[in-house]
């Protein structure tokens, strides 16, 4: 038996995408659109305070192409939370013109392979902030979900903690080399989603999110043992941008 | 030809999720919305005598994301009444808000791979208590199900019964680590349902969901055998939270 | 190239799962609801009676879970029979309120793998009549479709035939140890539809449908060559708990 | 690099696959039904014609299970060809309650792996007539998409031609001790749908296609190298058979 | 680690495929889709004028088969860009008659594996024109997503640059056998939608798509490392054939 690295866990996250009926929402009057928008709004700024005190963050994104028209990326202290931040949306005027894409329940994780050791990283204020991060609000968003291999050969869970630690110490260079250009939020979801992690980057340039994704590709980390799932590609959608979205 | 492991077998066991249909939940007047919540309300309290009779167990928690948003965990003495029990729930007033997204059907069961020889296993009180358990009322549940592979090199039913008892026993000592802080019940469903069995975990902090599966992933046991299917999460709904979750 | 095995053929099948739209159902008149039960009954009759004429046999189960709630399974002695049922059943009033779950189209089929050498089994009235069987009506079904695995150093296709007369031996020897207990019947699908194999187990106790498929698990002929699709899993609906069925 | 075998193109093919909405074909008139039919006869009238002009031909089965109610499979000389026909017959009244199943978009194929050297195909007539064939009008067809197997040893792309050749003369053999009883159109589809070829069997018996495709399994060719998509089975359904089908 | 080659990019790209909802669009009254229309037309126009200016392209054709009605590919000079023109379409008249079929997300792309050394790509005007090309109007067009595999012995990533130039120098001689014929357009899409590259194939002979894909699969760098995703066939729709398209 191999030995499991240990990791530090934040807050719970809930990524949830969602596709606009366009069709009922053109159907119902301006005047209920009107409402709806007033509730969707309402909602939004609800979620800024949350963030303001500290207490979670979330962002929204639109999504390109058909998978999906809107993601929401929410942090916050407990499943709790998340399920009645969901329930509370299911209520709304607006979710009633919105049909579910895709979600994803996952907690915020850092791993501590490249841990010093000797040194207790809950006393480490840097970790502590990327725990319960202030979600970035970067133009782009990039969102996919992963596995670590277990075929054959390829058998991430037998290698031994050195062989893992090598791989991750090549593979983490790579994602130091993109710093300033790219902000990368690593959610664990063994137990709680359907693949292990989910993998958020944040930046300004789209292309770097393909960049440093194929340049990873070629790292034996993901080449021999990276399982991917479907990849979102989002667009900052502010606050002040929702009234022309949804207008008609 | 190997030899399979004896298993006992108890209650019937059905999970069911459910996806609410909130626009028509919403669209239906405050009077129907009324006749359905008592009506659902009957059903639970029936559901909670059966198990004050010790004629069965049923649990109800939130799922969080858009996989589902109930979950119902239902263990009876037999098939007929599993399939009562959904019949009538379907042809309740609120089901017709409801969509299905996903069920499982299963039998509690006890393998015998740590049996004490020269035992009868069947005059064990507290395997008995196992084999109709009153089912816990923990802050979360976590259900997935899951097969044991049969691939290449990494065919657990090629393995020898003496080499399938010794990865069984390594996999036992971690679930072990974690008495106190997660209950599992393990169902099988070969026969019954598309995995071979179906694994529920009951505990107050869904982070030990996390810890328990990730540190098994790196157990022989489920890293070459294990092959896991869709994961769901929850929180507990107790009958006095109906209301408030179905009121708009 | 490696020699097939003889197979004989008898009575086309079709297992036909039906999920009921309860919502509409209750929505329609009790009026109209009569209608549709008598139209159903009147089909209910016509197929018994075609099995009182030994021209086929049809079997009527509730599946327990989301999968589907009712199954046919008919056995006729042409496909152009089974195709003038199934459009007859889709024409009525009761299938309206159906929405089609599963089917599969099958035939009869018995491998010569154990054959007498030197004798005409089709001079053999026993395997006669197992090639035209009238379906039991045990307290429960359980049916899944299987292949012969073709991967690698597991390909059944690549055998002898003599090795593949051994393992299956062996599996039917499992199988023989559950006679009175189970009946299973065979339908061959290659050519037909999707899976090479359909089984069909009948039994009072579903715990013996695991008991032996978890047995069989461990056998060569499983372990290694069978990949199985989806598993249903019912209770016998006799004719006369249709009304109650469907009673709302 | 492994040298690809010359193929010869005909008629490019559609086959498309309709299960029909019988709750809407009831809701409407009697009169409306009456126009409907009119309109698909008149269609079925066209294909007729084409067929008897030589410029294409068309066969209708009805298919038993729920996988589809009717499969057209049309044969034209340009793809803009099937568009049309395919755009007509979805304006069609009929085709409102019909909903799509399945299709397919392929090209009628002969590989040259038998060729006879120093000869050109293209001036034998009697492969000129096979690559613009009136479809048979059997009472039974068969359709499956499949692809060439490549997967670690057994990868059909990475053979030699002569190897190749070696595995196609077996197959064909098969293929050809059916002659008579099976006709098989095969019809080419890289590049033009998700499978590399299409396989259509026609014949009076379906049991031939479940011991033609059987026996072939255990060819090296199918055993090693064959993948196989789903598979439709389907009884002829002759124009003047219309009026009962779609009768009420 | 193997070393990742250098890629350019141009233009981002989203293929929308789109099937017509041809009942509602036939309820409509045929105001309604005279007025559906002109919008329709008044978007090719304002899509046509893009080109004009060279800020883009955009190119439609009808798909054959059921998969989808209508393909549009339109290149931009952002992700903001496709985003805002994917919803301006849904909010469309027309928009509402249609069915989300697939869509793609990538940005067109050159990878250097035959860049000659010592030069500057970028500097190069042809190089330029290719990654913001106008698009070819052929007859017909080709659409699939691929991916270079990692499996075992045939993991493309696992390589040495030398090995993956070898392959990539073979591959392209076969695309440049069919220039003239084929016009084939490469767009990447790692960290941008489900698989790695996706490939689009302009020429006047769907046989030519057929051919070019099928010699290259017997192209190691496609027998060992190409996956393929579904394959979309069209003939070019030109604006002044939309009016017969949607006339009913």
């Amino acid at each position: 038996m191999s030995e499991a690295v240990q990791t530090l866990e934040g807050w719970y996250c809930l990524h949830d995408f969602r596709t606009i009926n366009w069709a009922s929402w053109k159907y119902i009057s301006e005047e209920e659109r009107r409402q709806a928008l007033d509730e969707l709004q309402t909602m939004f700024a609800e979620w800024r305070q949350v963030g303001e005190k500290k207490q979670g963050s979330t962002v929204t994104y639109t999504i390109v192409g058909q998978k999906a028209d809107i993601a929401f990326m929410h942090l916050r202290e407990t499943l709790e939370e998340l399920n009645e931040l969901e329930t509370a949306f299911n209520k709304s005027l607006f979710a009633q013109h919105t049909i579910p894409a895709y979600s994803y329940v996952s907690v915020v994780e850092l791993s501590s392979y490249m841990a010093k050791p000797g040194t207790n990283p809950m006393e480490d204020p840097e970790i502590l902030a990327r725990l319960k991060p202030a979600l970035p609000q970067t133009k782009h968003i990039c969102f996919y979900p992963m596995n670590k291999r277990r075929e054959g050969n390829d058998n991430w869970y037998m290698l031994s903690m050195e062989e893992r630690r090598g791989f991750m110490r090549s593979h983490g260079m790579i994602g130091r080399s993109y710093a300033g250009r790219v902000k990368q939020i690593i959610t664990g979801s063994v137990g709680l989603d359907d693949w292990e992690w989910g993998v958020t980057l944040f930046g300004d340039d789209p292309l770097t999110f393909k960049k440093l994704v194929y340049e990873m590709r070629f790292d034996e980390a993901s080449a021999r043992f990276g399982e991917f799932g479907d990849f979102y590609v989002g667009n900052l959608l502010q606050e002040d941008k929702l009234p022309g979205l949804l207008s008609i």
